[in-house]
């Protein structure tokens, strides 16, 4: 086994609310219980102020670091950064990654049970946005009795949350990392986000969220092939895939999975059905659609004066889902109110992916980051 | 009525090979007998060295340009280049579209009816290609007894004939105006197809190929969501539609369309359904991602030796569907062959499709390249 492994990992429940008290969402509507799913590792400190938060993407959970079962083929999605001696040193930090409240893998949602009818919720599930993701993770920092968070940390959808808790709850926030996101989705994005989810509800199998079993298994998949092509940069493609065909040397002159990227692309949308559930993902999109700082707090300038957390923002070159532009724009934001603040622009042709898939250039990074945190003398 | 129109015209039909004598496609198999849709504008000189062949792209067909109908609320597709003074001007050509094999507007497609069976062909059309398009087209010039063509242009995949018809007949090509398009897709074009494809045939009204009257409108409208967007650059959506909601100051939490972005591309998606035929989105994307000049002809250097046309490559600088260094690489090799070769990049905002909408931009560009050709003493 892994020596730099957390290692077996269980994850924990947190419920809190009921029918009678129930969380008040951003929509206005109520949701009650609420169940949060989640994992640590690591250890906390004797005040508890070496806690850092993990925010996860769409397709991402609770399982970030470990694995679940001595057998497990895969570990948690960013195994890569949390574990001791990583980015993430669980052998200093105690690094909690709770799965969002919209999801699909044990946190409230739309499979969850709705306690007034005994029937899955389906589109019953009231509309959550990145605000009330960050609403259910403060409630269980509070059960956790965090303090204060020594650092909050997420990329792309998981980046929305860092900033949001940054402005939410600046008081609670000591350091924050935010990773190939925005302070909101381009217009371009949105439109990916549109494709998908029309995917998903003109496959007849959706049944206006009320499926069982196997649900819209093609809408699904169609909507992570579109997902899986913003996630890779035109070179990696290129240099991946290029035009080579899957098994042969000549062309077949028929309508199967010929091209590798077909193949590739047809194989990652059927898996995806595997383990993600269809209306989650017409919610966590809408979620990630309706995240806009501007809206919420006003002009970047005006709303970053808000924001105490010294922060870090990493963008990649090649990624042109959420360009480097935009991670400039909230970094002069910062300036503009004499906050602290750190950026990077990583040199990777893996697209948007790369803050999964590139853990060796984005390891000293994070380390060294929080480094310099612990250095400082609270303000 | 517009004095620069051609005015009303009137499709003509043309018909060669039979059961008997058909046509041998790349693919080995054969489509007899062979029909093609096309028009014509202005008048053949005498010696009908004034022809001009116009090659159309994915969605667009031998209407392209005039009405059919005074009462038409739209002219044919590229209307702003064809007409009296125009950038193809039909005072001094006589200019011809013809919808390409594999469409659905008329030319032999899947819709057309097998002679083996008496029912529509479905997914029993043969696979066709770029190179199969330019040979019914040919047989078309033939019939048209043009010599040779004074000048073919096209964008998008009508450059991929432009280019075809100038490799594989090149002594029948004075001139060729090369728009928005590349010696081959890319990549993530391939991937961006793949997806629409998958969206028509995981449709189950799709059936195998088999269906009638209304067919997957819902994967198809899909299909063409993903295409738009990849027609306009991120740019044109931000300016254009930007987070602007469809008709509220505030977010209303539903799953309807409510960006105006959402409202744009669900509407372009089932309008398009109400003019194309899916299988035939199917052909044609295949015959696109097929398209691979070094994969026909070998190197891009070595294939271009053979060509003699004098060549216009234009590019758009938000084109990154068809990016300017796809053009840039065919320019490069028609001057290491030492071949007469003009480029423009054009600065536009409309990315692809600019070819289509920016027709004051690409008017004197046109024009001017063919006063040049028509000055040159044929070599």
């Amino acid at each position: 086994m892994d020596r730099n492994s957390v290692g077996l990992v269980t994850p924990k429940r947190f419920t809190f609310g009921t029918p009678q008290t129930p969380m008040t969402l951003e929509s206005g509507h109520h949701l009650g219980p609420v169940e949060i799913v989640y994992e640590t590792y690591g250890q906390p400190n004797e005040d508890r102020s070496n806690a850092i938060l993990i925010c996860h993407a769409l397709s991402g959970d609770h399982h970030a670091a470990g694995y679940h079962n001595p057998h497990d083929r895969y570990t948690g999605w960013w195994d890569n950064q949390i574990g001791p001696g990583k980015g993430f040193d669980t052998d200093q930090y105690w690094v909690i990654c709770a799965n969002i409240i919209g999801g699909c893998k044990g946190s409230s949602g739309p499979g969850s049970i709705n306690p007034a009818t005994g029937q899955a919720y389906g589109l019953d599930f009231p509309l959550v946005t990145i605000g009330d993701m960050v609403e259910a993770q403060k409630h269980l920092v509070d059960h956790l009795e965090i303090p204060t968070l020594f650092c909050i940390a997420g990329g792309s959808m998981g980046g929305f949350q860092v900033l949001e808790w940054s402005l939410r709850y600046p008081q609670q926030v000591r350091s924050a990392i935010c990773i190939a996101s925005a302070s909101r989705l381009s217009t371009q994005a949105i439109a990916f986000n549109t494709v998908g989810r029309s995917a998903i509800t003109r496959d007849p199998e959706w049944r206006e969220g009320r499926y069982s079993d196997k649900g819209p298994e093609k809408g699904l998949a169609t909507a992570r092939m579109v997902g899986h092509i913003t996630y890779l940069s035109e070179m990696l493609l290129d240099a991946k895939f290029g035009r080579k065909l899957q098994s042969a040397d000549r062309l077949s002159y028929h309508f199967d999975s010929e091209f590798a990227i077909e193949s590739y692309l047809n194989h990652k949308g059927s898996a995806f059905t595997q383990r993600f559930d269809a209306n989650s993902y017409l919610y966590i999109t809408k979620a990630m659609d309706y995240f806009d700082i501007q809206r919420s707090y006003g002009p970047l300038r005006e709303a970053f004066a808000r924001i105490t957390a010294r922060f870090l923002f990493i963008s990649y070159s090649s990624d042109w889902l959420f360009p480097t532009a935009q991670s400039r724009e909230m970094v002069r934001a910062m300036l503009a109110n004499g906050r602290p603040v750190s950026f990077i622009e990583i040199g990777s042709h893996y697209g948007h992916d790369a803050f999964l898939v590139e853990g060796d250039k984005l390891r000293p990074v994070i380390a060294g980051f929080l480094q310099g945190v612990g250095r400082q003398v609270r303000p």
